[in-house]
């Protein structure tokens, strides 16, 4: 966090918050990174002038819930990531309360499991349309419930202030933190993976909508009469993009025994990928197709949002060479060309990790703006 | 068989059929049927004047071979129904060879347990594109293997002759059997259920192609960019409306468990038939854009065709009722009012039954032919 | 016409034919054609050994109307072109009175300026669904009534029988005429230009359907919600491939000056053309969009009726180099490849004269069996 | 102009604004406006404490460019109409130095001919993506030249300064000002008529991207193979919904003759519009057609950006009853019902002429801000 950072957040002087920062410098709660290497944990703040949080304030845990598996990393104080898990567990058909007492389960398992210093607060994201504000999970895809308070579910299971986030939104947070530039202007980060979702960032900041969420991107129905979504719908972004979508209609072509979850894993994924690499026609045409919704996708947030970047990310990024060609040529074909110029586009490789690590850093950052006010006051 | 079918296969005078016919009745191998009724068994032939075959001159083995399962129904030379199974095995990875030697063995067991009398020869209908006058199934897309010989496989491992049919044109000619002016004029059978297939029948014989195949109507992309097909392509007829098309969008909807088998058997699709018509609305959406495409594909029948009559016919006419409102708007809305007029549009609620049936009529009308001409000369 | 296809129409064995022939031969009706050139007239009947009618039995006129033109030719009974005249003449508007009093007038007109000689019949093809047994033109795009009796209204007011036809039939049987191997198998003729009509053979001989007509493919609907249609509804194949169609979406790209017709003539079809293969990128997209469409609608026709060749043909074919790259990209991806292999296909470049010539060849072909009945009775 | 809008725009405290506007009501250069009521002039600010500028500070001339028309509009600095014009005007095949001639002297001359008192400004708005900092017309489907430096221009031939906005986002500001409800939170205006926009409001002042343009969603491409567009592209949104696209169709399905112009008058929209409500079935179905690319539009802007309000506005409302049940259908039948709920749709009536009232407002509020800068420092 740079110091202009604090400023701006808190309402304070520069010459204020260097009193501040210089007090918590002395007292060992902030620390000076001379090098601006990144090491080995997050990225956080600017780079040239950088002052960390000191390892040995507590730390936080990131969590990712989708259809059937849940995600956890534990983050010190100063952001680096000190343990991590993957637990195969069947989400959709649990109740509310079920689905609460689960993660508190697992949370508290992980936690002693890792001897988790000091747990400050808790990070969830997860697919759907999320009320940031009240902590409550409207709607999700891989979810059988609606309307899920699950901050204030959580927070009183384990005693811990919950930040919930939409997945995307979480993912294009921690993008825009390890890319600088993307914290200028206008960034709409498409991420693909086990559905599709969107962050979009104005400088550097996401966008929040009515009700605090983020947007649901990924049910834009874009071929009427196309392939069934988990929406309901049909012909959504979701269908052609998402992995679930492409596992689908690949297991039918090949007439593979049935899957027995519905979900692929990433082992499924790349031999998928592989098997389309290596000249399958029907596999490649599945990629083709899903290459020209991601081109028409991006022409929509191009003409809609206007925006200076666009990030690709997310693990559908995997088969990016078998999207591109007609991705392209959806892209050229059908959007006005001074607005197409505008934009860079810019594909991140990034794995499910970079979900958690997002959630994370927004939790660390309010961790960190509280003891800032805190301190200031 | 009417005498005046009889001399028109043979080219005969009606006076020197009375003369044979009269020979054959004396003979015992033909029975007047003086009631008109069509019985238990088999409707052959016109009503009024009827001559059947007597039961005691062997009988005939119908076969229909789906994705993962076995139909077979034994038949008298009177036409009446002996025996019937349904066999549950996989089919689509064996190699051609494996398949005749598991379709061989199938057969001779059913009919070693059925003391079928004096096999005379072997119908068998299947999927996909079979050129019917070399005996080769030329592609299926339930078979791994493309141009199986599978009449002459079979009928070496058999002994037998060996008829084969694609399956949407052997339940056409079983339904032209039992309405009598579906056998006149131009004939357009749309059968619905594990695929989607039509047997287009002029004057009561079915149309024959440059291979002497059927269509592959069912395969006719409907909707770019629509839902994927078995057969490698997007948005066919069959990847809305047949049965494995509506069991994977439903099962995506739900989130039910995954299946094990691609292929979803009756109950399961009396189970999602049942939920929409409770009003589920996702569900009804299904058979709502089921219904649409349906509407588009009768369309186009009667535009390229200008049938007299079609039918619509197969397991699939089991949620005619939810599929009819936009069945209908959607063939209203885009077929040119006076061949709209033009054509009869009936719904022939019928099982994979009719399927051996008419296979094992084709098969004895083979055979009689070949009797009467034995005769005449 | 060959003695072997009079033997056949008229039910006579070959030496009856041989006798009548001889008789033809010595009054001076028939002619031989020792050369087997086809001359600078009609093709008729099949090389080798070939009679034709003397010239001087009189004369035939075929007329074409369009949505705003007339086409008219004369041919005498030899088969050869004697005059053949183009006119400008909105249609559209008239009642169906009208429409003849005018047709009437255009074609006495016509006769008595080209000094027509005996003029024996009259052939007429028109866009639309036509009822050839009773010369009533059922529907046209381009005419404003429906129903019109138009073959009796036109023998009432010229004094003379009158033979109407579909005009992509008419085509159709006129390519036929001139290419011996399309008169064996299954032939569909896809003709492109006012309009896209199918002409479908079977042996040499029209496909008819339940009202005598032909089919209505090219409002078949291809695209859900694509453009408009000049029947009422959308994305019929038409609608993407037809000259007024490509003239319009041309217009609007180019925000030319509106035109003061619906209808494009030959120039301005090839002026869009000319700018298309300079590289004009727009017009260039309005020729891959109508290929892919071609493609599609090809592919239909393979996959329902297995013929044995396809033929494209008419005005359209103009522009094949700019059609074909994504008509066959379309072709590939959804046609079983089974069914593919067995039709060819061909690009026969014709011009709205075949149509005339088609039609003036039926009257033709009707007035030698007449008349061969007349001295065989 | 509220006080506690000029607080926030100058920065200013309160107690500060007072003393200010103390000053300038007693110079007479604000009126305090006691009614409340909006009287015959644009309503600027909210109700209750309202200052307004005396209508004696000068005046500002709003213009709007479409494909062959320009409407002018005057208003004085109290925002009161003072006079407006409509002037037919091919301006499609103008170079840039022609076209701006082109506004100069007719804005002149309309100056000059209503005896404008002391224009102070210009507002300018045009169809296509307006680059608003720089003030040209990067592109626009009515213009035929790209990158249009029309605010320096006109600029330079008036020695006056000229504000140029996309329409839609003008449209979207005047109906803002107009609404006080729409002025907190996001609210996204689609506006339908000569071409289809968006204007995108965050908290009352209009979202800008990149190039602060405001967004082209109008040539967002809601069905592949859909239409064809003005902008080059195909199924646009705009394609169905312009009044361009309605003639279009319209006119080939009663094959009128041509227009002579590409884009109709109200009074053929009107008569359109009135055939369609009488019971006319292909007239309706584009309606029917345009309704549900109106919903899966306003779907996108719902499932995009978690707007508070959509505004349905423009010259195209006149069909909203012809356009609403297809619109509501498509929009249930795709959205996400959580994020669907939190939206208000309103439908706001309006012609072009609010269009020229947003610019000129926009217009006046740089005024007044200049003016308050001056008077405040």
């Amino acid at each position: 966090m740079a110091r202009v950072e604090i400023g701006q957040q808190l309402g304070m002087s520069p010459a204020s918050v260097s009193d501040l920062t210089a007090s918590l410098l002395d007292e060992g709660i902030l620390v000076a990174d001379e090098t601006g290497e990144s090491g080995a944990g997050l990225l956080r703040g600017r780079p040239k002038v950088r002052l960390t949080f000191a390892d040995t304030l507590g730390s936080v845990i990131g969590v990712w819930t989708g259809f059937n598996r849940i995600e956890l990393r534990l983050v010190d104080s100063a952001g680096r990531n000190r343990a991590s898990r993957h637990i195969e567990r069947p989400l959709r058909n649990l109740a509310a309360e079920e689905l609460m007492d689960v993660l508190a389960e697992t949370i508290t398992a992980f936690a002693r499991e890792t001897g988790a210093p000091d747990v400050k607060a808790i990070g969830l994201a997860c697919q759907g349309y999320v009320d940031t504000r009240d902590g409550i999970v409207a709607w999700s895809p891989v979810l059988g419930t609606r309307d899920i308070p699950l901050a204030a579910g959580l927070g009183q299971r384990l005693g811990l202030p919950v930040l919930i986030e939409n997945d995307a939104s979480a993912m294009a947070f921690a993008i825009a933190q390890r890319h600088t530039e993307l914290r200028s202007g206008r960034t709409a980060c498409l991420m693909v993976g086990d559905g599709v979702g969107l962050g979009f960032l104005i400088q550097g900041e996401l966008y929040r909508g009515a009700r605090f969420g983020g947007s649901e991107f990924g049910h834009v129905r874009l071929r009427r009469s196309g392939p069934q979504c988990r929406c309901g719908g049909r012909g959504c972004i979701e269908a052609f993009l998402a992995d679930y979508a492409l596992h689908r209609d690949a297991q039918l072509i090949d007439h593979r025994p049935a899957p027995t979850v519905l979900i692929p894993g990433e082992d499924a994924m790349d031999a998928i990928v592989a098997q389309a690499r290596a000249g399958d026609t029907a596999l490649s045409g599945l990629f083709r197709e899903a290459g020209e919704v991601l081109g028409d996708a991006v022409s929509i947030l191009i003409q809609t949002l206007e925006p200076d970047h666009i990030v690709i990310c997310g693990p559908g990024t995997r088969a990016m060479d078998l999207l591109r060609p007609s991705f392209e040529t959806a892209l050229e074909s059908q959007t006005i060309p001074e607005l197409r110029a505008l934009a860079t586009i810019q594909v991140v490789e990034s794995s499910m990790d970079l979900l958690t690590e997002g959630v994370v850093m927004q939790a660390l950052r309010e961790l960190d703006y509280g003891l800032a006010r805190l301190k200031a006051a």
